[in-house]
């Protein structure tokens, strides 16, 4: 059995990868009546009283949900809100084994901008925060902004952000290697939809001026621009209104190439045509931009990818149980500087005995990441 | 410390009753190749051809979400859904321990009822049923009425039809040791808010012609109707209209109070004036409307309360654990037919030789219940 067959064996043996259970006794009289009814009317009058007790009684402080409406599901698109529950149990229970934090896995029955706005609201009082996950750009970009401007808990959209933070954590430490600063680099970025237009703003953030976006229409500038999002970017200076006409042209003398696109889209040519000391960072799922092998024989000096099959993964497992352990700590919305400093944390915990270009980034197992990076964020917390 | 001191502990202690878990292991990358990407796409897939692989390959098919809008909690009131959220937990964590069934504890931010409504309709991809809490009446008749019709998972609502199955179940063995036949029963019910108002219909179901009802503003009837629920008791002819100016009139020669209300309704007179062998089901919480050893000594010949420091104890987790079973089972709505097939085996259950007057119904922790009603909502299924 391949893969697919394995894991759909798996799907059907357990009917659901996740489970509720009870952390109290409901065994008998006295249990019942300390869970439930009675006693239970002493916590609900306390939270009645003093509304932040709900954190001292109930789930709510470690508990999120994983909210998607189906629509940008891996790869696989819009699929629906039925088909994308899989995935989004699959994350559910990775919240619960890297972070011990409760995940809820809800897909909702809505594309609609307003009712998944309306919805998240509605379900804000059981809940710690929302990981908002595969929703397609650019509506997920107004979901989050809107959930972080009127819910009290934090926010956070994996797709656009948890890829920044570990992208960013890679280019850090491929900075220590080269030596090259974050002011120097020239950076080509393929695909803005969440993930690309997320890495494009934490790189500005991070001192990063020279940023050429591309995307399946073409080089991205104010001729050439598939949305509002893209257009604040250009607006801002976040990416430039670029002159060039083909990837192949922006890719002359880069420094970076990251690729949140589609398979294929970059030749040895283009690798040969970059600065000296390039890092190809090409994450498109399964197949990359171009496969690592072709890119360290036309030069790359530092490769990642999305895969855990080759060196420098880049995966997003190293982001999000972290930063919502830390978030919830200090029950806070997830500011920029907590991303740049949780990136940063990610990239510290390679030493300078260890950095080399086959290991830039912490594998997705290590114990220890989780604990820095919700460090970082309770750190960076004002 | 008295059972609130504990309780307050017990939920500090915990922060939560419940927590999620995973069912599968994801220790290393090819547990994560199976259980998230890239292999997860096979279900994905799977339910996007066929949508009702849904059930097979996630745990919707086994998973609820108990729903509040915290309008109703308890004895306590509107104390709004955070306060209302112990108690969801509560409820949901005997799901789990009663029949095995993932529940979710969700209390919503609103108490709009096309709010509440649209939230559910929202979540419907999440979830196998639906299981409504501590909303008021009469707000609670259409959000369920709706959700019924509109949703293609089961929606229940405990505190109407979980009250009235398991009242019914003891009325069943009450009529066994007098010898009454439910259409001779002249019975009064105080209170109709759910409890009330469900308690109504499904006597009504079996065969009761004579109920008299009477709730905090007078004996119900044309002239004293509150609300279009009541109204359609009263038009169905599932109420009388009474022409009773009291509570102490109505029960003159009554069979059966059912008390669904408030402490100290009912006097020792009121008791004595009852045809011979009355049934008093007093379920106020925690104080009944009249305490069991003074019906007693007033003559009553069956005493059931909600209290379980006394016999017959009419507890509502006798029933919504197996109605969930057997519904989730069937993947059906919950019909009248089920719910009166559900109390008739809860009342089976007690055989000749157990029953007598304090003894008319099987205690919470009876293992055997929740099969039983699951069965008979299996075989009600048409």
């Amino acid at each position: 059995m391949d893969v697919y067959e394995k894991a759909l064996a798996l799907h059907a043996a357990h009917q659901g990868k996740y489970e509720i259970k009870s952390k109290v006794s409901v065994a008998n009289f006295d249990d019942l009546s300390l869970a439930y009814s009675p006693g239970v009317a002493a916590p609900c009058k306390a939270i009645a009283a003093n509304p932040a007790d709900v954190y001292t009684y109930t789930a709510k402080g470690n508990t999120i949900a994983v909210i998607s409406d189906g629509s940008a599901v891996l790869g696989l698109g819009n699929i629906g809100p039925h088909a994308g529950l899989p995935v989004m149990e699959g994350k559910a229970i990775l919240f619960k084994e890297f972070a011990g934090i409760n995940a809820i896995p809800l897909c909702l029955n809505t594309q609609n901008v307003e009712e998944i706005i309306a919805t998240c609201k509605f379900l804000e009082p059981s809940l710690g925060g929302i990981n908002l996950e595969d929703i397609s750009a650019p509506r997920c970009f107004e979901v989050e902004r809107r959930l972080k401007a009127e819910l009290n808990i934090p926010v956070f959209h994996d797709d656009q952000h948890g890829t920044a933070i570990v992208l960013l954590a890679a280019l850090i430490n491929a900075n220590r290697l080269s030596g090259k600063p974050m002011a120097s680099l020239k950076v080509v970025i393929s695909g803005l939809g969440a993930a690309g237009v997320a890495i494009a703003r934490i790189l500005h953030q991070v001192g990063v001026t020279h940023i050429t976006a591309i995307r399946s229409t073409g080089v991205v500038n104010n001729a050439n621009c598939p949305n509002a999002e893209v257009q604040s970017l250009l607006d801002d200076g976040i990416i430039l209104d670029s002159p060039h006409s083909s990837l192949a042209q922006a890719m002359q003398g880069a420094d970076c190439f990251v690729g949140v696109s589609a398979p294929k889209m970059v030749t040895s040519e283009m690798v040969k045509s970059m600065n000296q000391k390039p890092y190809i960072f090409a994450m498109a799922n399964p197949e990359p931009e171009i496969l690592p092998e072709l890119a360290h024989a036309a030069g790359a000096f530092v490769v990642g990818t999305g895969r855990s099959d080759y060196p420098n993964q880049i995966n997003n497992v190293l982001a999000f149980p972290g930063i919502f352990k830390g978030a919830l700590a200090m029950r806070t919305q997830i500011s920029d500087a907590m991303k740049v400093a949780a990136a940063t944390a990610i990239a510290g915990l390679i030493s300078d005995d260890e950095l080399k270009p086959e290991f830039i980034i912490p594998p997705a197992f290590d114990k220890r990441v989780v604990e820095v990076v919700s460090a970082a964020v309770i750190n960076a917390t004002s």
